[in-house]
């Protein structure tokens, strides 16, 4: 009989474990079953949180740790990562500018600003990457991006010539945005914008009436953002030329997408596929008989967009094998059976405390993956 | 493609669904995947709770109900079943003489009294009932079985010949038994007690000193218990010419076990075989491909006689599949991969309240077996 060959495709499970920890609790308990298959680990992410950990973990390449300023201006220690073939980056822009480093008391929209995203980027620049893949979500911010530029040398400039403070409650002022000092290294590198949402810049859907709430603003906060980025969407098509105010995702992340579209070559994709194709997932697919994903949770949402699903997808293309195991399966896992998933299991052995369940995750994933591979073997 | 057929043949779900709900939800996921397979409800037990249900759900029986003297004197009602072939009647011995009825302050073994039981067995008598198979776990009762034969028509008499109380703590005046007017029926009448313990009824092993406890016996208590079941035995044997005091299996229930065999026609077996025999499992299993088990909890004990590992064993006596489901895994269920489980899933989709889970085991096994089957075809 030929080898089977197993790839093992999963998400982190938030707060558990990362991808590449499920891939090792996965491979553990198929292959107590199949001793002498193939496993092939592609650890995943969505281009949410755990991206550039995943990307990292998949390719074989390197963690990076950079202090940069954080939303409120505070120091911070944000995480980036180069892939394994060296000339490509991965960024979460949650790592420099993202919503756990501001609380209740200090969350203020008015404030926070993306300028650590773009020290990160920054620094990418000055390791001669030529591709910086870019997760978006978790933002404390709504600065439209300008903070971001600022750090990579654009000047944003009231009626008088002077900087604006930091954040988007300033952005009423600008008169001139000045990118005569802004990186040129940034002509010759492409941004991969990991970005699910299709909100436009401005507006009742736009980045400061959906998004805006939930960094803090207050009613007449969101008005007064959504009127900032508004005009500073004025600005930037009068004197940079580009009218960005209602390219979907420009909204992303308080208007980064904005920004990033205006002041970097940038093309907005769906974060699961840029996963799949910077961890080669399709050709590693090839020659499997199964595929093995999973994440924390499993639910009706995981269809939109979500690491298992775009796993799925991938494997169904090439006639794979499609099984997965979440820690919570969530109403309505049923629908998932017709977007190519043929299996959907939990992996609790009883009733627990959340706390126990996170801690014994990876035993409880190989548990569930070797009573699995007990099934298949059954059959074969 | 020959039709598969699968045999259903789970325990209860202690709290959560008698056996035969678990059968219902059990072919419900099932039968989603293989609409037109054969299923095979065979709701079973071990002899413990739910016994009777199992039985009578088995067999196309039918319970009933009767007003007995719980083991403090109490009128308690008792449920007891005719299994479908009008002969056999099931008896749980706790549905009269149980634990449950009495509380930490009444429980007392000196007084808590089998009366009950004798009542339910005299009432199957009175059905014309030809075999009674009697579980006999969870006893409140130290007494040897001597208030079951009591109300079966045995009199047991101090030294002036007076009847004497009621409950274990009496049978050191004991001085007579009097079988003149036990009921003649009970020659004709095959009692098959479901017994999984083999102790005998005195002395370290003996009933008093290991359940003695457990139903309110100080160590005081446990010494005058056991002395009095000694005296007991010696009156039996001295005037019933019956030696019953070392067999496996007196110690049962109080001593119930002793008072079976003293005043019955009574073989002891283990209560899963017993169920096994008279669910006719072995013969449903000939044609099935697999066979679905399963328990609210399994664990490494589940082999020491629980209804998974009995029914696992009687399937692959004939080379059948065999996968469980179980609301809780606990620790150690590899090892029953070597006795005949080809695979075990736990149901939770989640971390929940013990109480929803209990709530919500139909849906959660329904889905659980769902997904098993959806990975079963899939290697087809």
């Amino acid at each position: 009989m030929k080898e089977l060959t197993f790839v093992l495709a999963p998400d982190s499970f938030k707060e558990s474990m990362t991808a590449k920890e499920v891939c090792i609790a996965m491979e553990k308990g198929i292959s107590s079953v199949f001793p002498t298959a193939n496993y092939i680990h592609v650890p995943m992410a969505d281009g949410g949180e755990g991206t550039v950990q995943s990307l990292v973990d998949a390719t074989g390449g390197q963690l990076y740790d950079k202090e940069v300023m954080g939303p409120l201006g505070q120091p911070v220690h944000a995480k980036y990562g180069i892939l394994g073939d060296g000339v490509t980056a991965a960024i979460e822009m949650a790592s420099a500018s993202g919503i756990h480093f501001v609380t209740k008391d200090t969350k203020n929209p008015l404030i926070t600003t993306t300028y650590g995203t773009g020290e990160l980027i920054r620094e990418c620049l000055d390791k001669g990457i030529k591709k910086i893949i870019i997760g978006i979500g978790g933002s404390a911010t709504n600065d439209g991006g300008a903070g971001m530029a600022e750090a990579l040398g654009a000047a944003f400039l009231d009626k008088d010539g002077h900087h604006l403070p930091r954040g988007g409650g300033s952005l009423d002022k600008l008169a001139k945005i000045d990118i005569s000092a802004l990186d040129p290294r940034l002509a010759d590198v492409q941004m991969i914008v990991a970005c699910d949402v299709t909100n436009p810049l401005c507006g009742e859907k736009g980045a400061s009436h959906v998004f805006g709430p939930q960094k803090g603003a207050t009613p007449e906060m969101v008005l007064q953002l959504d009127k900032n980025l508004a005009h500073y969407a004025d600005i930037v098509k009068e004197q940079l030329h580009k009218d960005v105010r209602d390219i979907p995702g420009a909204g992303a992340a308080g208007g980064l997408g904005a920004g990033l579209l205006i002041f970097t070559q940038a093309t907005l994709q769906k974060g699961i596929e840029i996963v799949i194709e910077y961890t080669d997932l399709k050709q590693k697919l090839a020659d499997a008989d199964y595929c093995f994903t999973g994440e924390g949770r499993i639910d009706f949402q995981t269809k939109f967009g979500k690491t298992p699903y775009g796993v799925a997808k991938a494997a169904k293309e090439n006639d794979k094998k499609v099984i997965a195991v979440a820690g919570c399966l969530g109403e309505g896992i049923e629908a998932l059976y017709e977007e190519g998933f043929d299996a959907i299991f939990g992996i609790l052995p009883g009733v627990d405390e959340l706390e126990t369940v996170l801690a014994e995750g990876s035993q409880n994933v190989e548990s569930t993956c070797r009573n699995i591979a007990r099934l298949i073997k059954l059959s074969l």
